[in-house]
């Protein structure tokens, strides 16, 4: 079984699951064909992958069998497990909790789709909303207090299967991630009383430097200081702190504005690999008034990964402005 | 001219560096030859690099000519230079502040040579001799805050040139790897009075499981909380903040420590690209109890990187007590 461990001079928490080591690279339980040929995750293909967890299906269809629109399965090679009890231990200066959690994969599409932004809008618009349905769903469980939703596209983004898919990550601790940004936008709420993500979101449209759609409720921007070239945020711009409560009608704007971006992106900069991240509030906190939930998406541009690996320091050859300017001048259809 | 950027909500900074996206992958100011076959690092060809700021010569031979031992030179790309004045600006809300430092390249030997590992152990004493020495010498810029030494050894870990070099970053700011640590060392202290690396090293001894080698003035470990598998920790006994105080004594031992470190790594894992990062305390800043310099060594192991980058999270398949029994267990000559 997994175990959560603290490093205890800076606080972050460490997923140790020596099961993922046997995580196949190349083959699955699939009768040993190859995964360049062969797609579990296609329709028709459910008897391959794990039991699915819920579906988006249509009229009449019996759970793992064809007929769905969006599938979540658990990852058939989990970092955390929700049968375990919760034990936190100390052990001398160390802090330590078993492998307590979920990790989950959205299937995003029925047929073989690498490009999430060349499904319909319709499409992202049900992903965007089973995102919220299995953060409703895992918050209940109160041993669970946060979770990750995430994409990686492409091999040099960390993926493993081609077929359209994002991952869910649920846990019993906050990812420092989310920590440092909880600390850094309450420490500027406590002395300007204003939300960070609201003042950053009025300079960027009175600049206009680094925005790249600026839609009614969203503002796709890259940041003053992104790490990465053509990093992009999108934020909505109605302060909200947990993904969970978004609306129906949020979703429905969302979506255009999701696949605009990856569109343009991929316009931009040649189909790349890149990482997404949905940073949202820790289940166990009431709405916040300094926190926003928010999306990065991260480019992975060949040949400039690697340096802040090594530095710990992040260098980025494209200022945010440039970035900015060749993603809004990308012109997209639709 | 490049500009540090601070992120608002965290308080990381970032080089923004536009220059460097000029800097070629695959050739060099050498005439246009491949770098496959072209070693620009190779003594004899010090008129192809950027002039040198100190080298250890063998006695008679003359600046940027042959018979030097180990070389520091100017990176030709660099991320930050030190001839601009150093100008703090608010941009709105924003803080940056004029890209002044230095980034240099610490050219390890004369001859070809892809792994520190089998350099003589008193060659590697010299390269960890030079980083003091460039240390104390930057210190004296009162414009510069920080120095921060790494290595980026093999093309998956983000070298561009194979001879075995490692690279100096010194800035006006605290890289946020250091700061959490600062921060996380000092309020350990501030409850306990006590330093956090004084405990961890007792522990470490105490339990053995995680210890790789026990020199008698250095620990080397594989932490509680590793992020990547058989990453590696180099951590002197005797509590000391700044790698620039070490004496000739330590490197002596040092130098045996790092060459049977990357040794039995490279042995185990068949020779790994791999990062490390020399942590050191902030040149503005007396001794500090609280805080220890060390050494921070990841292999890079194919297929294992890119979960974190997506999700934020760190999932380590390989335990560390694994790790170090494995890396324990690897005999090295000599």
């Amino acid at each position: 079984m997994s175990e959560l461990r603290k490093d205890p001079i800076v606080g972050r928490w460490v997923i140790i699951a020596p099961e993922r080591i046997s995580r196949p690279q190349a083959l699955l339980d699939n009768g040993g064909l190859p995964l360049d040929t062969y797609d579990p995750f296609l329709e028709g293909h459910e008897d391959v992958t794990t039991p699915e967890i819920i579906a988006y299906r249509n009229h009449g269809t019996a759970a793992n069998g064809p007929g769905w629109r969006v599938r979540v399965i658990p990852n058939r090679f989990p970092a955390l497990g929700v049968n375990h009890s919760l034990e936190k231990r100390g052990d001398g200066m160390y802090d330590k909790m078993t492998g307590v959690g979920a990790h989950e994969v959205i299937v995003e599409c029925p047929h073989f789709e690498t490009n999430m932004s060349r499904l319909p809008v319709d499409n992202i618009r049900e992903i965007l909303w089973i995102y919220r349905d299995r953060l409703v769903d895992l918050k209940r469980d109160p041993r669970l207090v946060h979770g990750l939703i995430f994409k990686n596209k492409g091999a040099q983004a960390g993926a493993t299967l081609p077929h359209s898919h994002s991952q869910l990550i649920v846990s019993p601790i906050v990812p420092i991630v989310v920590q440092d940004e909880l600390e850094g936008s309450e420490a500027y709420f406590r002395y300007r009383g204003r939300s960070i993500y609201s003042d950053m979101i009025q300079q960027e449209l009175a600049t206009q430097k680094r925005v790249v759609i600026d839609s009614p409720n969203f503002l796709v921007f890259c940041p003053f200081a992104s790490r990465f070239p053509f990093e992009t945020w999108i934020v909505p711009k109605t302060q909200s702190s947990h993904y969970e409560n978004v609306t129906r009608h949020a979703i429905e704007e969302l979506g255009v504005v999701l696949k605009q971006t990856l569109q343009k992106m991929e316009l931009c900069l040649d189909d790349p690999s890149y990482n997404y991240v949905l940073h949202t509030a820790p289940f166990d906190r009431q709405e916040l008034p300094h926190y926003t939930w928010h999306i990065e998406i991260f480019p992975r541009m060949s040949g400039i990964a690697g340096f802040e690996w090594g530095s710990g320091f992040y260098i980025n050859s494209v200022p945010p402005e440039d970035a900015a300017a060749s993603l809004r001048e990308t012109a997209i259809d639709g």
